[in-house]
């Protein structure tokens, strides 16, 4: 198995490893479904790509226009003004910012994006972390959390909300308590990367107002286009000043801007899309609840958390499903504060999740009578 | 004159304006031609054009690779070992990445690319420059360069080779020199964003034995698409890791991305695309040469740096072209080093540059004689 290129691949980094690189090494012979990248699959419209392939020319040619041209249409999407706006090239630019700017320790909860976990320490500002508990659905509580930021004597907490990988939440009202409670801090920072798909209700408007807060979030996974490369975060106006500063001048690509600029004839669309990645979640959540051997946690996000029990190796599952089955699943031994027991899966339609569930139900069978696979290897 | 939309809009920066911006406020009833962008218009060729069309969807879809897997497609175009390429999301965000790394002085030849004054001031690095004299066709001598860094004691050097907006140019041999005798310093980064429409020879491998030594390198430009942002720098691998260490994450979007895999196929054209810029630099600088009162300048670029008779106004010129005959040009008055007395022009192909000469031709007679403007105003 040391020469196995799965093996190999999988081992390169706390992040998964590419779609490209996997199909392109899985070796089976069909198509590749993938439950690992969470992105919005009712997203983009027919009508938006066709407007991309018009003018595809065009908008590359040029350079992008300036950051506060973006400020402006990431404005009129979410509702703010422009001013309180720091457009990215996807949220891992201006999360890479915030944590160059730390001056003190960043307290994040754990499992987490694993930026939040690793950045911190490549640049050398200590880490805390809080772990969010198996027998509370992996929820925090307002108290907990800044308990342990006091314990800790943090001086920046990072919160993704809803969390990755484990899609519990903390309400609005919770968020504002917590900026409120932890006021002497240089920063609260709100990863809202996946809020799209939840009933949660964003803090970006608390951040325009707040000396601490500061919201990020991801548009890649709303638009359906991680690609694309596209991100903001939301501070008080100076701060998000600030921000904007440190990032280098054209930092979102042609293709990127054409789309915030064109967005406004689809907003309809992308909030419907939305409304059906949350009916896509409830049909897998429920068939996934029919497997044997899996528990599937509560999420209000585009992923649900999936456990197994205890003797089933996720590594294990992770690579028969691919090889037998064509199907790209993610576990999440390489993620701080979970283990290979767990399984972040992205939400799919309900085609890939009927195909998902059956071979789940042929690779956890297997797997559970240990010379079957030994045999069959 | 103070109400006018487009004073405004040329008054934002040290750069220039998005071509999109401009050709929205310019109110020109007809398709504007742009001078200001020097970008290769002999490439990317119908069928990548083609192919990309047909991939789109997936393309954008996924997260896009790691940065190893760019900077081996970048080696293989450049002809250099992936580890010393350090891939970035256009060659603005290496520059960024390189003046806050700089511990002391930056030495930097004027008129250069904004970015390269402009940053050292935004992040606090002291900066010094030497002048490019018309007298010398802006051309520098290793000797001179040298004694300046002496005699301002800078730490870091930039030259831009060749150089943006003047078109001058040092050789390799002249280039080695410069990294020889300035051994001492912590970087000598020279700029080769423009070198593949030159005949010149890259410093890239130099770089990659050499302790000091940094090469950055546009992509857009020379793929025809500045939208797309890609670029890279070259250094010994240790230096490039540690710059690589300090860039965000897929960086990289998923359209350029698609294009460093796929380029080799579209190797020919891509070089084949360079003779034919030189082919239409040579026709543009031979026609300009015959319009009064412009002097043109030897150039090895995509550009002209293009001097107006004394007296003549570059942004009038600029606002005139624009409003009576959408040409879009870029005067220098916001370069250090530089005034509205230059022009850069960017290459354009025979048919763009004979529209150019005749409106030139028509509005510098119409402003020697100042009356006629101010009438038809």
């Amino acid at each position: 198995m040391s020469n196995d290129p799965l093996k190999e691949l999988f081992n390169v980094s706390s992040h998964n490893p590419s779609f490209f690189s996997v199909v392109e090494k899985a070796g089976f012979d069909g198509e590749v479904v993938d439950f690992c990248i969470p992105v919005n699959l009712h997203f983009p419209p027919a009508e938006m790509v066709e407007l991309i392939h018009e003018n595809l020319r065009e908008i590359l040619r040029y350079y992008p226009d300036y950051s506060e041209v973006h400020a402006r249409h990431i404005g009129a999407i979410a509702d703010l003004p422009a001013e309180n706006v720091v457009p990215c090239n996807g949220s891992t630019e201006i999360i890479t910012t915030i944590c160059r700017l730390a001056k003190g320790s960043i307290l994040t909860s754990i499992p987490t994006f694993s930026r939040w976990t690793d950045l911190p320490e490549e640049l050398n500002v200590p880490l805390h972390t809080i772990t969010r508990r198996r027998e509370h659905n992996f929820r925090l509580e307002v108290s907990e959390i800044v308990d342990r930021c006091r314990n800790v004597g943090a001086r920046n907490l990072v919160i993704s909300n809803p969390n990755n990988p484990t899609g519990a939440h903390l309400s609005l009202e919770e968020i504002d308590q917590l900026v409120n409670y932890l006021g002497d801090l240089e920063t609260v920072i709100v990863d809202e990367s996946f809020i799209d798909f939840s009933d949660l209700e964003s803090a970006a408007s608390l951040a325009t107002k707040s000396s601490t807060l500061i919201v990020v979030k991801s548009l890649g996974k709303s638009l359906g286009w991680h690609g694309v490369r596209l991100g903001y975060a939301v501070a008080n106006s100076g701060r998000a000043e600030k921000l904007r500063s440190q990032l280098p001048f054209w930092n979102i690509n042609g293709l990127a801007a054409y789309i915030l600029k064109n967005f406004a004839r689809f907003k309809d669309e992308y909030y419907a899309s939305f409304a059906r990645v949350a009916q896509d979640r409830i049909y897998m959540s429920e068939n996934l609840a029919n497997v044997e051997k899996v528990k599937v946690f509560p999420s209000c996000a585009n992923f649900l958390y999936v456990e197994l029990q205890a003797g089933l190796s996720g590594k294990l599952l992770r690579d028969n499903l691919l090889k037998n089955h064509g199907i790209m699943i993610r576990e999440c031994s390489n993620k701080r504060g979970s283990s290979e027991n767990y399984l972040r899966l992205a939400v799919q339609k309900r085609a890939a999740v009927d195909r998902l569930i059956e071979a789940l139900k042929i690779e956890v069978a297997n797997m559970s009578c240990g010379h079957v696979v030994l045999s069959a290897a």
